[in-house]
């Protein structure tokens, strides 16, 4: 009927539209079908082997940052996290130390032998940070600030690229699209979780924008297990879920006394938490 | 200070009053510690082994079903599914064959020694459903219909009751808790996606609530991967995170030939991928 | 360009097979162009008059139901609502008086000349609830309960439909074709706030899918200011919005003294309020 | 019973937490009881008389912003909109023409003595942009791009600022505050639709935030009709509704040609519509 065969014409130029969408993305595995692998020197991310960033929420000080990287050492974990421009919704919250944060984090990071990585909010911050920094964070919340994801195209460091707090996965692969535009293929990808009405977790875990993101794109992806969950007690068996679909490896947050960190002191791990949490994941 | 204090007796006052719900509820975890066992005759649900259910999203014909449960026994699942009843959004889309299918379903199920599992939607049926069906399923869309969740109470057949569209984890406990506060405490939680702003997927599938009804309650819990994504090239990355996250079951689709399907064309296995499917969860 | 070609032939089709697919609905605009008149006896729902639908959450005695009766009397408002079977989501809930509350109700509404509707939930009482109500409802919790709708379908009183908590617009229209199919066409649609992440309101009032709606199909259209704010204070804000933006009618729920009330206490208006609340709306 | 008296002290503690928090926040009402008036030069916004802000999405041309201009000025409304950095999902996307853009909508503004506001979406642009802008746009997806906020807080213009695609009515208010705290108190908020699972709008306007930024806040709130429905024959009825519940104003784009427009095609008026919906509003 002439119905059908409309709606066969719809389907296939349907099909045509969107595989045409998707080989414009630089980012598309239709643009380059083998993955990217990320190079923090000489530490990888991507191309199958399982990375870990871990760090505290907040550089408080050198020494609660110490007591965190001490541990990532015993566990030979080579990547630190730790916010030092910290996006907070009230102007009246612990806004972080600054580049005084950064500077706490390379001298550990230098001590021990760790690649660091922490958010960066202001696009003119970008190239300052770059002295500190192995690989620059942006942040949910800025998922979208087009200038800030300009300019970190424009650096030559890696970034890792958080999904927004209500982003589609279509957004999210085109933020990246904004930085790999600008010249810079070295992207991490991070799913955090999404904004749903449940209230039984801080965010709905998307676990599956993981094999999507694998699938659409030739990028690594992460899975934020501490800000996708909200609770200490999600944080193990989110991670284990995410290894089993495909992640390229897992971000959590770890702090030597979590009950007085200056942020998201619910869900932090402490160092023997944290020891639990990964012989589970590494037995 | 006061205000401290006042803090102090607010969190002691909040949990105080959290826990004494809690422990109202007989699904819960405070009542009953120990995990519930889902007996289908001498077959187990929980319990620390991994189950299966499998079969169409709606019974066609004898053949068509038979086909799908020679599958099931090469693979040695011992849980059939089938829709017999349907709950379609458009009055006019197929609505299942009724108790013709559910007599289909019990005369392959016992041809070949398989418990089978359908979903029904008037508590007027359910006493006459329990000469057909070993387990009884409550679907997504009556989650709420509370007459329906009292008779399945009253039922002595085992119910697995599927997460509604848009209910938050509270709510589904609480349905669960209609269906035991009339006696029958066999019941399978079944966590089948949510409904948010996301379009890459049908529902969003809300992995950690397999890990938080697993703490609160001592119930059976599975995942359903085909209606959470509604996508077959994520069944099967689905169900390793669900497996590893700690679900006592995975629950799919497999159709002889999903393209003829009467319903869910897009998203059910044919018997080739189901076989890769259970290959790579098996292995 | 064959592209820019496609892309015509893809729009003209995809129009095409959505106004077919509208066609098919008895609902909708292009099967009747002119609006439907709900008719409950001699009071008319639709057609350019504004109707109020108001009463308890909760028929919880013939004196509480009685002192609203009075006050709507005072009014001229002639519909007077009243849950008796009220869906709750715990079983530990006031579960309502079953067809007492329908007695009383109808008895009330004898008293004072005034229609009654309440909401049924199993598809069982709709015949015997015929005796007693005016209008049945049927709850956002049994939206998809297509057994239900299918039985409200044969009845001959006119059907109150509220929308899902979390149902689209599609959805909705599709619940009311459930019953227009059987024959009922005496349907009003009732738009009652959906679940989003927002949490300063219980649900977020959908205030555009009233033209929507009314522009898709033929029949009238109510907002349910109570259920979609949840606030006290929100009740005659949303209300204005409502009848501003083309509403056929406004439901609220009024208690002789909301802080006793078994169910809803937070959101009913007392006697004054709901009398300064007519006021504003009427001047 | 201890118990009750628990729950008296927990809501007693809660409300003095929630009162606490509230004082703090400078946009809040219990800081500053009456209304603040905005004032664009000799055009007031808040205080009670309805406001209109319109303009074509994108400034494209002189000309195409001449023709708009004058259509403001036949009816009476002193302020133009058009965006010059426009922030876009895909880098691929027309971005704007930037200061050029600016500069054509000074030029425009001073021929037809209107005020002119466009977005700012880089923190270095505040300052050059107060040479061209009579109020500085902050959009959706920069709502929480702190460190814009911030310097816009330091500006002496009025900030227009819009609801994030997904913020709480809590996170919208905290933006202000990271504006008023460093100065700046002439803040309009706009409402702009929030991000749900329903596709029958492109966004769903959260009417009721109106009411409760009114209440919670002293700022004038605008309703955006045109993102919150991305709708060309939901304006109208949106605005209305926008009205009746209280909005200090509307914001609605208007293009003389909008089937040629380089953004948002679907969604703008062209200047006959933008007359019968003057005529609609103002009669």
């Amino acid at each position: 009927t002439i119905e059908h065969l409309f709606k066969e014409i719809f389907k296939a130029a349907k099909e045509l539209q969107e595989d045409d969408y998707r080989k414009t993305l630089l980012v598309s595995r239709e643009q380059k079908p083998q993955d990217t692998i990320v190079s923090v020197e000489d530490v990888e991310i991507g191309g199958g082997n399982l990375q870990y960033i871990i760090g505290p929420c907040s550089v408080e000080s050198e020494e609660q940052v110490d007591q965190v990287a001490q541990a990532l050492k015993e566990r030979d974990i080579p990547i630190l996290r730790g916010g030092a421009f910290k996006p907070r919704t009230s102007p009246y919250d612990f806004q972080g130390l600054g580049f005084d944060g950064l500077k706490i984090l390379k001298k550990v990071g230098d001590r021990y032998g760790l690649k660091v990585v922490s958010e960066i909010v202001n696009p003119n911050h970008i190239e300052e940070a770059a002295d500190y920094l192995d690989v620059i964070q942006i942040g949910a919340r800025n998922m979208q600030n087009f200038e800030l994801l300009k300019e970190a195209g424009r650096s030559d460091k890696p970034i890792f690229l958080k999904r927004g707090l209500a982003a589609t996965i279509n957004e999210f692969m085109n933020a990246a699209e904004y930085i790999i535009s600008q010249g810079n293929d070295q992207i991490v990808l991070c799913e955090r979780g999404i904004r749903t009405y449940e209230t039984a977790t801080r965010n709905t875990l998307d676990i599956t924008a993981v094999p999507i993101l694998k699938k659409e794109t030739h990028l690594p992806v992460f899975v934020d297990v501490t800000h996708s969950t909200g609770r200490r007690d999600l944080l193990l068996p989110a991670a284990k879920a995410a290894i089993a679909i495909g992640a390229d490896g897992v971000m959590a947050e770890v702090h030597p006394d979590p009950a007085t960190a200056l942020s998201d002191a619910q869900q932090q791990m402490d160092l023997d938490t944290f020891h639990q949490f990964m012989n589970e994941l590494q037995k």
